[in-house]
Formats: C-alpha cells, sequence, structure tokens
C-alpha cells in the first residue's frame, strides 16, 4: 500500500515514521528537493499545481493525504477525480477561509468570538462599532503562524491595519479575554469511527505555538468532543482533525480547525497510546483506530529558529528530541520534543529546562 | 551525522527508524537490493567481505556498527583501522565461538551449564560420562535461531548429532532444568556510562523466540546486573547488549549473549521510557543515555513465516505493529506486534489474542 502526500515538511515526515512500521510506503510532492520527508519515500519534485505531477501522485498512490491546508481547490478536485483523498475537498475550502470556517461553525452550533467579514475601511470602521476593542483583523486566506494578522486597540489602528492587509478580503474578530487556549485533536476513519485524544492546553507567543500539555481529565474535555463531533460530521470528515478553542471562564469558543495532523498533537508520538500520525493513516486507509489514551504525563516544546545542542535535549529527563533537518531561519519551527513523565511534578521540571534551551535559540 | 551498519535487516531498520528524530543518516552494507532498511538510508549492495564496499562504507559513515555478530574478523579489523566502530571487534569475536563465549564468561565469573569442548566423536562420549543427560551439542561457531544444535537424550543420539554437524569444531552443553529463560538487554556508552532493562522473560519455540515479556522489578534484575556488567566491562564494550541467562530455581546461568540489539528487546519500542534502538545510537554516538523504565505493561509477540491481516492485529486492544517487509518464508521473522498495557490483565488478555493470531500463520 503507498499513501501520496502532499507536502514533505516534518508533519508528512512524522507520518511517514508512523507509518514504515505499518508496512507503507509514500510518495511525496513537494516543490524542494530538500524537503526532510523526501528521504523516508518517492520525492516528486515540483508546483503542487503542475498537473503531470499531480496525475503521477494519484498515479503512484492508493490513497492521497496533505499535511497543509493551503491546497487549492482545482488541485483537490483533480486529485479527487484520479484517486481516493482524506480528508475530503470540502475540509479544505472551509478551512482555507476564516469567514466560511466562521460561518460554518455557527450552522452546526460551535459558538466563536464576535465576527464580521470586511471588504473596505468603511466596512471595517462600522463593525468596530459593535465588535469593540481589542479586536483582531485577519485577511480571509493563506495566514498561518500569526501571519496577516493585525490587533485592533483603538481607531487610531484600522486604517495602518487595513493597508498592511492591501486591501484583501478579511475578517475582524473580538479579542476574547480567554483564560487559556486549548485544541483537541479528533479522528474519524473511512467506515466513521471516531476517537478523541485528551485537550491539549497550548502556550502560543508571537503567534506561533511554543509548548502545547496533554490535559487528562480536563473539565472541558466532553464540550470539546461535542463540538469536533458536529464538525467531523458535518464535514463527512476522514483522518485527523485539530479544532483550536478559547477557553473563556469555562466556555469553550472555536478559533479554527485544521484538517490535517497538527503541532499541538505532536506529544501523542510518545504521550498518547497510538500517535496523531499513526491515527491518521489508520483512519485513511479504513484500519481500526487506536487507543488515544494518555501514557503517563506529556507535554512538547517547539525549537523556532535555532537548534540546541543534541546532548544537552537529551540529558534532560525524559525528554524526546524530534529534529526536522530543516535549516535554522528566523521564525522556522525546526524541531520539537516531547517530555513524557510518570507525575505532574517531573514533568513540570523538565518542561522549564526545555523552554529554557528553546528561548536560548529562539531568535523571534 | 551518518551511521553506517552492516546489514539492512529489521534490526537495522528499526535502529534507522530510532535514528531519522535524532536528525541522523544512514547508509547501510547488504547482500540483498531488497533489503528491508535500505529504504531508510543509502544502500551499498554486495558481500559484506568486499574490501572496495568496506571502504565506502566506512568513508561514508561517521560510526560504524552491525545488526548481525557472525562478522568475520578481518572484515571488523578492516573497519576499525578506518573509521569508529561499535562494538568492539573482540565482542564479536568472543560472540562468535560458542566455546571462546563460554570460557569467557567463567573468566569474570558468570556462571554457565557445564559444558565442554567437542572435536570428535570419541571425545564427546568421553564429555558425556561427567555431562550427563539430556545435553545439547551445538557448532562453536555459525548457529542462531536453534539452527547448528542437537539434542542429546541417550549415548544412541551422539553418532547421528556428530554427523549431523560434520564433524566441525563443537560445544557440548548440560541441559539445565530452568524454570524460565530470560534476558537482559544493557547499554554502555563510548564515556561508560551503562544502563539496564529490566528483564524480559522469553519463550522459545523450536528454537525461535515466540514471545517476549517485560519483567520490572523482577528478584532477579540484580543479579542479572551484575552479570552483565562484568561482560561490559571486560569487553570495553559500547552500544547495546543482550545477555541471554536461564532462571534454575532463582540462579541465573548464562546461555549466550548478543553483541547487538536484541529480538527479546523489541517491546521496548512502545513499552520502555527509551527504545534500545534509540539507546544503541546514543550509546555509539556518546550522547547521555535515555531512561530504561518499563512504561506499563509490555509484551511482543513474533510473526513467523507469515503475516496475519494488518485490521486483525490493530484490533486488538493495545496492539503495536511492526511489519519488516520481509516476503513470508519458512521459520523467518516477518514482523513483530507489542502490547503495551496500563495493567497484567489487559496485557495477558491482549497478548492471548496475538500469540493466536501468530499460531494461525506460523508454519514452523
Amino acid at each position: 500500500m503507498r499513501v501520496g502526500v502532499l507536502g514533505a515538511g516534518q508533519l508528512a515526515r512524522m507520518i511517514a515514521l508512523a507509518g514504515v512500521p505499518l508496512g507503507l510506503e509514500f510518495v511525496f510532492l513537494d516543490p524542494s528537493a530538500d524537503a526532510c520527508a523526501n528521504r523516508l519515500g518517492e520525492p516528486l519534485v515540483g508546483d503542487y499545481r503542475d498537473p503531470a505531477l499531480l496525475a503521477q501522485l494519484a498515479e503512484r498512490a492508493d490513497v492521497v493525504t496533505y499535511e497543509f491546508e493551503n491546497v487549492p481547490a482545482n488541485v483537490a478536485e483533480f486529485l479527487v477525480s484520479h484517486t481516493q483523498v482524506h480528508p475530503c475537498p470540502k475540509a479544505l475550502a472551509v478551512a482555507q477561509d476564516r469567514l466560511f470556517e466562521k460561518t460554518f461553525f455557527h450552522d452546526i452550533g460551535i459558538p466563536t468570538p464576535d465576527y464580521a467579514a470586511i471588504d473596505s475601511l468603511e466596512n471595517l470602521e462600522q463593525a468596530m462599532t459593535t465588535i469593540g476593542y481589542p479586536a483582531i483583523l485577519k485577511s480571509r486566506t493563506q495566514g498561518y503562524d500569526g501571519k496577516g494578522q493585525s490587533v485592533l486597540k483603538s481607531p487610531d489602528d484600522l486604517k495602518p491595519a487595513w493597508e498592511l492587509l492591501q486591501g484583501v478580503p478579511s475578517v475582524v474578530e473580538a479579542f476574547v479575554p480567554f483564560k487559556r487556549e486549548v485544541s483537541i485533536i479528533a479522528v474519524r476513519s473511512v467506515s466513521g469511527e471516531t476517537v478523541f485524544y485528551p485537550l491539549s492546553e497550548n502556550l502560543h507567543r508571537g503567534g506561533i505555538l511554543r509548548v502545547s500539555e496533554c490535559r487528562a481529565n480536563d473539565p472541558l474535555q466532553q464540550q470539546a468532543e461535542d463540538y469536533v463531533s458536529r464538525l467531523l460530521e458535518a464535514l463527512g470528515y476522514v483522518g485527523v482533525l485539530a479544532l483550536e478553542l478559547f477557553d473563556v471562564n469555562g466556555k469553550l469558543l472555536a478559533n479554527e480547525f485544521a484538517p490535517r495532523v497538527h503541532n499541538s498533537g505532536h506529544w501523542t508520538i510518545e504521550g498518547a497510546e497510538t500517535s496523531q500520525f499513526e491515527n491518521h493513516l489508520r483512519a485513511i486507509l479504513d484500519l481500526p483506530l487506536g487507543s488515544t489514551a494518555p501514557v503517563g504525563h506529556a507535554a512538547m516544546v517547539n525549537f523556532i529558529g535555532g537548534l540546541p545542542a543534541t546532548e544537552d535535549v537529551l540529558a534532560i529527563p525524559h525528554a524526546h528530541l524530534h529534529l526536522y533537518d530543516k535549516a535554522p531561519r528566523k521564525g522556522r519551527k525546526v524541531a520539537h520534543a516531547t517530555i513524557r513523565a510518570e507525575n505532574a511534578e517531573q514533568l513540570s521540571e523538565s518542561v522549564k529546562k526545555l523552554a529554557e534551551l528553546a528561548d536560548q535559540v529562539d531568535d523571534s
């Protein structure tokens, strides 16, 4: 069985590492010959939109998946007409556009912060009279890791923020006074079997995820599962999906979802019975899903922009290092490490040490 | 950093799977272009004894290791003179010859069953007057998975057994009435840091390992650690070493050791904080060793000669499947599965199901 993946970055790499023991082969389509998953399968190097390469991918693979959501609609449709593709193009279409996404959330009863569609500066000024300050202006498409976003603190910020976005269709969202950011990783197989991981509690800085911690038995687990279940059902979703949420005094508001394996689920490699990567493969191949039960206490720390010495990471008790073989570059995720410990004290002690190492090399 | 491995079978494959997240690259030397690790690195295809290929391996790799102990002495010496090699050739030389091995055990105070060196039928007849029946006649070299061995139950068996071995130098060993077979996986780094895994309790049938179970807090752990420590020190050993022992009423007698990662340690992938494969790499690269603490309860079942359907294995609670991408063949190890469970009852229930699947496909 051969799995095709659009993209050959670290997510594709971790999918492949989970798939080799299951006897799977991989073919990757990525513009970079040096992409870090390429060594684990057959690389197709070139533009994602090149029909000849897409045809090769579809021909070589029994099933195609992707590691990023900004797959153009015509690319997804081309693949669907040639082979099996999971998750479905509809999930891509919804996740790619913040306005569609928020509307979709509302239609299926998942609450979000207040928002409004923005097409002009006048439009934005008008919307802000009801949304209120502070708020965040985001382009409807193409944003990730905090790119294409501006914080609006007062009416003076509106014009510069709108100009920064160069007039692209946007969404303005109320900034909610959240207690914490959480995400839930869910998995649904071709047969409709569905499992959920324990909530991840996430710490962002500069719009980039820094630390995720597994929160077993979180009081909001059930609420998050209810919301993400609606999403899975409404999309007829197959594979791993991550729903990011704000915890506002015990009420969850949806921020966004990613139709793919997700950085906030990397702790599952060591910290759950079955990793999100293996379960993504099981789901798209219609194999029985693996248990999502936590194994001890787990948290993950991202290394952004630079790498500490391997021996310094491995000297930290319970640390598991995952290098992506990517050249360090400002703001680029180049590795993560997971701590999986027997108790909360061990966990927090080692996470603290890891985070210190991460801060030392972080250039952002 | 690039690691060279002599051999590209399943042990090399699992070493590579552990090494990719550490940012390591691999080069394998194996006679088969189809060897199952080849896809995870750069394959050199040809005879292990080909000086040109060995020179390439030494040139391409920063450090060389191996997945089998029958590396000819001149091959090991060639590599040592060209690059770093771990474990050392001395460990190979001792492990390759059952007489050297037993003598070595005795010299460093590790007890073994009674034995005698055999060079002729007369020799064997004479030895059996003191060894006593039953006993096992084994060729001094080249035996593995029970090959090249004969059980001696009475004087009538001596001539046929000796003829079966075609007169090669041999060892006869008393068959000890062992309660169980155990092994201990130990790791020693270049710097001399040493760690031990919990004992594995092993079930063999037809000379082939079928099931290994992690025995945390075994009363014989300390005795096993004492023996294997002597071995590590006496050999100046670097890497993972497995010492197989008989438990005879609470006293351990050494059977043999393997100077490499070992089938009885496969449960460590899911069942220990750090797998034997990762710790082997950490050891030979002189990185800090990872914790060997057990994670829950774990056991491994080998699939010999044939494969069950993937979905049947994955439907068993807590099962983790490891296919080797090897064509099924009589008596050949083609995969294993590990059960990692929260308690002993879960473990034994799932192991029973797995063992049933293994028996259904087992052709031996």
